[in-house]
């Protein structure tokens, strides 16, 4: 019989992703904070439930994003297993079940679950023990928040140079420069289009905790500590539901630049 | 017939170009500051001269890494047009023929040069007029250079923190992290490999053009200036003939930290 899953948690990102669970025949029990966000999944075959507890209770594998090594600890002492496994891909990666999972936890437990991931994910990869999906996850945000202030502010030199924009990213797309974020994210700014894949409150939070981590070790990550800076200028002005591709906005207010696509729409 | 090709400059990157446009069957005539590189491509076919002169006089079309817009008018004025087509993709792309070549110049022109730059370039884009090439270039450079400082900051904070390197790389290339630079040269600094497809010193007088160019128009691009910072701390220690991929060397210097794969080679 299949695993009952559980999971807790309905935004931009948990609520593809059941769909996916549900796609793939497992039964599924969700929980969301605000209720009214699973009302469609329950019409779509999910349980809905109104407690974290009752999700625990109904399901034999339960996925939260907010997980602890120290969260881990308490419920091995009570025989339950655990797994932190953190996604990237943004919410056309949940959607279409792409999504990249860095799990940690026991390799026994990391195959138990493993059904379950693919169908949420295409790139499954066991990073380490409990906490190692964690770690990897805010490796992967040092870089995407980077990948962004690289964006940012290549898009603001095209822009103030008075090239093509559109262009200039069709052409450095293409080449050593390539990357997700420039592929995914700057052309959605060059139509000034600031809606979240991927909120950058949520990155913000991340962030912080690398640089918190960072600090704990006595690293020196000015490139993140900076990127940092700059979307703290943004949520200052209230921007923060908007998607990381906003960090532009930085750049542009310091150099009184706006960017813009060349090409008709 | 086929147009006759020049070509100025054997490094790197311009000798398996050079091989490219005689694979595909262009007279060509090369010219290299060190004759000696210039040697095995005599043996190949091309014609070997002595003197950036001597290429013109025997080519239809002669491409030089260091053009200007200065020189296109001087030239224009003469009756001889020109292209300023730079390249990215590395010596890899140089090789097999996969450049990224971002084109400035007149319309014509660079359909007359179309053939000479599909013999080594996949993604070829028109930029706009004279010297538009080389302002994509520069955006191009703004994202490699701030795009290996997130290589470089990522793995000094996975090294530092003790998670399994080479899978941290691997779950995060393949999501909204996923780069050419963490695909390509990532897993180089995992080997300790500082060999250059592109030579950082290279890079910093890019980088310092792209400053200057920013200064000119008043920009602020902290991000980029950090780069060039941090590169400009290794070459000062003599570095600068090492790979881009070398400014994890300076992270690793804050830090204290050394950067190191955990898979057995």
């Amino acid at each position: 019989m299949a695993e009952r899953v559980g999971l807790i948690g309905l935004g931009i990102m948990g609520k593809p992703m059941a769909r996916n669970l549900l796609k793939a025949g497992f039964a599924l029990t969700v929980y969301n904070r605000t209720a009214s966000k699973a009302r469609d999944l329950g019409a779509e075959g999910a349980t809905v439930v109104s407690s974290p507890r009752d999700v625990a209770a109904a399901a034999d594998i339960a996925i939260s994003p907010e997980v602890t090594r120290a969260v881990g600890g308490q419920l091995e002492a009570k025989g339950v297993a655990m797994i932190d496994a953190p996604v990237s891909g943004g919410e056309r990666g949940a959607i279409d079940g792409t999504l990249s999972i860095m799990a940690g936890g026991k390799p026994d437990d990391f195959e138990r679950c493993r059904p379950v991931f693919e169908a949420m994910g295409q790139k499954l990869v066991h990073c380490g023990p409990l906490g190692a999906g964690q770690t990897v996850k805010l490796c992967n945000q040092i870089v995407v928040g980077l990948h962004n202030l690289a964006v940012s502010e290549c898009l603001v030199f095209a822009a103030a140079s008075g090239i093509n924009t559109d262009r200039m990213l069709e052409a450095v797309s293409a080449g050593a420069a390539g990357s997700w974020a420039l592929t995914n994210l700057a052309p959605k700014v060059l139509r000034r289009d600031f809606s979240p894949g991927f909120k950058f409150s949520l990155q913000q939070k991340d962030l912080r905790l690398a640089l918190e981590a960072g600090d704990r070790m006595h690293l020196s990550l000015p490139g993140l500590a900076l990127t940092h800076q700059l979307y703290s200028a943004l949520e200052r002005r209230g921007l923060g539901d908007e998607g990381n591709q906003a960090l532009v906005r930085s750049i542009e207010l310091l150099c009184d630049v706006t960017v813009r696509g060349s090409d008709p729409a």
